[in-house]
């Protein structure tokens, strides 16, 4: 095991009926099925295309109730698009890091602890839909960006968690990383 | 993503109070909880030395509802331990696989699927303890067996997982391994 550290720069909720866009909020509960309230809160959920294994539409336990990205992987990708910054609400995120390299390569199993003893676990690479890069198109108003985020965003989007011990996540809280 | 298969020889159950060893039976049904009426059912489980990052008997996701051990993997511990052979019951197992190598060593993430769709995630190895050696001891009326247990257990033991898909498991199926 090899511990390090990162801080939380954001903590934000996707609330909005239909939207994945998150926002900025002083803190979140996390409980074992998520975040109450956003848009991925549940136990189960009906699998995708990213749990192919699976028929589409099967319920299976949901392992992506709350994602994860780093300030530093967000300016790699503004840079690959060449634009000044990304928003983490423009990716639905739930939590901006920073202090770490390489988040999205984190392995699977990997621990994030917060100061009040919430735990989270890493279950891997989120991978970058077309979703976020056409939301970027429409805040920057460039048509042109929708279609840069995917292969600029592989291996940096950050990653998604699942809840590991129920409590408070606050912006600003120091993350214990453990790896496995 | 890479495939094979096993085979599941024997399924079994924990379900007598106080008691880790398990007994067989024609199928389990599983749950997202665990196996309904085995000792290692829930959702929640304190935690032990195991989970060291968090304080004992604080409650945590419980990721060790089901453990695995392999045929092969069982032969070699008898080897090591000079006996004939090891029974699953002795190990506390749910499910005795056969077909097989290294099942111990299956990264955290792996899938194993079942013919009715039931699916499993690998949580990693289920680390040797002393349980079973004072089971095998006892069993085979050997004291000095005891404490041989852990040493030639170690990354030979199986596995731990979690639910992902609900369903059954029957003794005879076909298991499909995906690593991630």
């Amino acid at each position: 095991m090899r511990t390090f550290h990162a801080t939380t720069e954001a903590v934000l909720i996707a609330d909005e009926k239909g939207n994945f866009v998150t926002r900025r909020v002083p803190e979140i509960e996390v409980e074992l099925a998520g975040i109450p309230g956003d848009r991925h809160y549940g136990l189960l959920v009906p699998a995708d295309s990213r749990q192919s294994i699976y028929e589409r539409g099967t319920m299976i336990a949901n392992r992506r109730q709350i994602s994860i990205i780093s300030v530093e992987e967000c300016e790699e990708i503004a840079q690959g698009m060449g634009i000044e910054a990304i928003e983490p609400e423009w990716l639905g995120a739930n939590l901006l890091v920073s202090g770490i390299q390489g988040l999205t390569l984190l392995p699977v199993g990997t621990r994030l602890v917060f100061p009040d003893g919430t735990g989270l676990i890493c279950e891997g690479e989120n991978e970058p839909c077309v979703l976020p890069g056409k939301k970027i198109a429409a805040a920057i108003s460039d048509e042109s960006l929708a279609k840069k985020f995917v292969p600029n965003a592989k291996r940096k989007r950050g990653i998604v968690c699942s809840i590991e011990r129920e409590g408070i996540i606050r912006a600003g809280d120091e993350i214990r990383i453990i790896r496995p």
